[in-house]
C-alpha cells in the first residue's frame, strides 16, 4: 500500500525537462495508477537477473492493472555487463519486439545504479529518444545516479565512456525494496550521503550520526531493518541536494563537479585495488578521508571538522583508514583519471562541513601524503 | 579561396542550442580559421572512404595549420554500413586515440547523409556528448539532413531506429565540393528541394524552374557546371526554409512532419524496389506526384499546379511516371511505416504551392489510384 502521508516529493528543476521524484513506500505496488492516463501503450521493463527475482513480478502485475501491456528485458546483473555490446543486443531484444515500439511506449528502469545507467542510455537513443522512468532499488542508486540524467555505458579504456544525458520522466524510490539489500550495498549508498553532507549540507550529517542505528541495523531475517521515516527522511534530503546541484549545472560545466568530493582519491584507490577488493562506497569513504586530510593540512578544514566526518563514516561501517596502497601507483593513476584537465589534477577540498571549492593545483606531495595517512592508526 | 561576399549565413534558432549554417564557395580551405579560438585541441573527423580521396587532406591541412591537431576515421561507404556495429568500432578507434579525447574535442563529419547520421551520432553519445562541425559533401545532405540535428543508424527493424536529437555547432556548406557529385545524387538533392517549395515556397519553385539549366548542367570534363550563385542561393533558401520548420518543431512532434511531404508514398516505393532500382531522389519525385494526385482527386490541390511541379521534377532530370508496381504491395508497405500513428495512415497534401496540411484519412483505394497513376503516360 502506498502511504501518502510518507511520501515526499522533490522536484527536479530543468526547465522543460523538468521532472518529480517520489519517495516513500509501496510506491512499486503503485506505479500502474502513476503511468495509467500518460498515454502509454507499452512498457519496456529493463532490469537485472538479481532485481527481477525480486519485484519485477509486482511491478509488471501493477502497470499492467493500469492497461499497459508489458515487455521486460533483463542484463545481466554485474558492472562487467554495463557495455556497449549488451546494449546493442538489448536494442535488438526491443527493436524486435511485436508490436513495434513507438511513441507510446515508456522504458522503466528497475535496479541499481547500471540498470539505471543502461536503461536511460537504451532509452536515449532507441527511436531517437523514449520517455524513461527509474525505480531504483539500491540506496546508492536513490541518492545518486537516480538524478541527474546521466545514462551510459563503460569502454574498455574507461567507465561511462559512452553515454547521454537523458532525463527521465520521473523517478519513484520507494524503501520498501531496500530491505532485502546486502548490508555492503547500503554502506555504498551511505558514503555518498555523508558526501552530499560535507559539500552542501552540515544538517544533514548532524542527522546521520543521530540516526546511524536507524539506518544500519539489520534484523532477524537478515534483512535490513531500518527505520522507514528515517530512510525516507534520508533519502529526500539526499535528493534535494543532488537535485539542486543537477537543476544549477545540468551538463556538469561548473559547480556540478562538486560532486566529485571523496572521489578522485577514491576512484584512484578503486583502480589501484583492480575494482575488486574494494566496495565503491569503501573507496569513498577513504577518499574523502585522505582529501580532507589535504584540506586539513592546507589549512582549510579545521581538524575537529575532518574528525568529525571520520567519526561518522565510522559509525555506518565504512572504512576510515586502510593501508596497503603504494602512493606512488595511486598518484599515477590519478593522471589519467578523465576529470584531468589541462594536465592538472583537480581535487573538491572541504572548509567546513557543507562548504567546497575545487582546486587545480594539487601537488604530488599532497596527495603521497593522504594516501600515507589512510594507512596510519586512527586517534579517536 | 574563401569569397565572403557571395557567402550566405543561416540562423538556426533553437534556443541555447542554436547555431548558423554557412552556405558558400571555398569554406573547406577556410575551416581552419572558423575553428580558431573556440578552444579545441583535438579534432576527430568522421569521412567515408569515398569523400577522404577527395576532400579530407584540404580540410585537414586547413585545420591542422589552426593549430589543433586532427585524427580521421572512416565510415565505409554506403547506407549499408550505418549501423550500429560499425558505430560502436568506431566508437573503439576514437576512444583508443592517444592523447585521449576530452571536451575539447570536436568532431567534425565531411561527407554526406551517411556520414552526417553516423558523426553524429558518435559525437551524441561519447562522452555524453561532444561539439561537432558539419561539413555535409552532397546537396541532399547540404539541404535537408545538414539542419535539424537528427543522427542515427539503421536497425535491422528499420531505417534510423537507433538514434539522438544532437544539433551541432555549425554546418558548413561548400559548393566547390558539389563538382564531383554524380548528377544522379545532385538530383537527389534537387528532390528535396522541389519538397521545400511545395510545402512553404511558390517563389522557390519559380527559382529552380528558371534555373534549372544553370544547375544541372555537366562540364566536359564530366564535373557538374553549375553557377556557383545560383547554387548557393538555392542552398540558402532551402536551409532557411529547413531551419524555420526545424526551429518551430526541433523534435518532430507536429509541423516538422510537412517534411514528409512526397516520403509516405516515396518510402513505401523505395522499400518495394528493395532500395535498388530508385533512388532517393527519383522515389520522392514520384511519391509526390502520387501524393498529388491523391490531393487533385480530393478537390485540395487544382490540376495547373500538379502539372507545374511535375514540369520541374522533368526539368531536373527527376521521373515523374513509373509503371510496375503492384499498388496493393506498396500500400501494405505503407502499413508498417513507423510514420503511421494508431493504426492510420498519414500524408501530406498540398492545397497549392507553398501550403500543406497532415491528412490522417488517407484511404487504400486513394493510394492504389495514385500509384496506378505513376505507370500511365503523361500529357505534357
Amino acid at each position: 500500500m502506498m502511504r501518502d502521508d510518507m511520501t515526499r516529493v522533490i522536484n527536479v528543476d530543468l526547465g522543460d525537462r523538468s521532472y518529480k521524484v517520489k519517495v516513500g513506500s509501496g510506491l512499486v505496488a503503485g506505479a500502474g495508477a502513476l503511468v495509467e492516463g500518460l498515454g502509454y501503450r507499452l512498457v519496456v521493463m529493463v532490469t537485472d537477473t538479481n532485481v527481477s527475482a525480486l519485484y519485477a513480478g509486482a511491478l509488471t502485475e501493477s502497470l499492467r492493472s493500469s492497461g499497459v501491456d508489458v515487455f521486460t528485458v533483463e542484463v545481466p546483473a554485474g558492472e562487467q555487463h554495463k557495455t556497449l555490446e549488451v546494449a546493442s543486443g538489448l536494442i535488438d531484444e526491443i527493436l524486435g519486439h511485436k508490436p513495434p515500439v513507438d511513441r507510446r511506449t515508456l522504458v522503466v528502469a528497475l535496479g541499481g545504479g547500471v540498470v539505471g545507467d543502461m536503461a536511460g542510455f537504451l532509452a536515449a537513443i532507441v527511436l531517437r529518444g523514449l520517455n524513461w522512468l527509474q525505480c531504483p532499488t539500491s540506496l546508492l542508486a536513490d541518492v545518486d545516479a537516480s538524478t541527474g540524467g546521466k545514462t551510459g555505458v563503460d569502454h574498455a579504456a574507461g567507465k561511462n565512456l559512452v553515454g547521454a544525458f537523458h532525463q527521465p520522466l520521473g523517478v519513484m524510490i520507494d524503501v520498501d525494496v531496500l530491505r532485502t539489500l546486502p548490508v555492503a550495498e547500503l554502506a555504498n549508498g551511505m558514503a555518498e550521503c555523508v558526501k552530499h553532507a560535507v559539500i552542501r549540507d552540515a544538517g544533514l550529517l548532524d542527522y546521520i550520526a543521530a540516526n546511524a542505528d536507524n539506518l544500519m541495523s539489520v534484523s532477524g531475517d537478515q534483512k535490513l531493518g531500518f527505520k522507514e521515516d528515517v530512510m525516507v527522511e534520508l533519502i529526500a534530503r539526499n535528493v534535494s541536494i543532488k537535485s539542486s546541484v543537477v537543476s544549477e549545472d545540468e551538463l556538469e560545466t561548473g559547480v556540478r563537479a562538486d560532486l566529485n568530493y571523496g572521489h578522485t582519491i577514491g576512484h584512484a584507490l578503486e583502480a589501484a585495488s583492480d575494482f575488486t577488493g574494494l566496495g565503491h562506497g569503501e573507496a569513498v569513504s577513504l577518499g574523502m578521508v585522505a582529501e580532507n586530510r589535504i584540506a586539513s593540512c592546507r589549512g582549510l578544514l579545521p581538524s575537529d571538522r575532518a574528525g568529525r566526518v571520520e567519526s561518522v563514516l565510522d559509525s555506518l561501517g565504512l572504512p576510515v583508514r586502510r593501508g596497503g596502497y603504494d602512493p606512488e601507483a595511486v598518484w599515477n593513476i590519478m593522471q589519467h583519471d578523465k576529470k584531468m584537465l589541462d594536465g592538472k589534477t583537480r581535487m573538491v577540498l572541504p572548509s567546513d562541513t557543507g562548504s567546497v571549492k575545487i582546486y587545480d593545483d594539487i601537488k604530488e606531495e599532497e596527495v603521497l601524503d593522504a594516501v600515507e595517512f589512510l594507512g596510519k592508526e586512527r586517534r579517536a
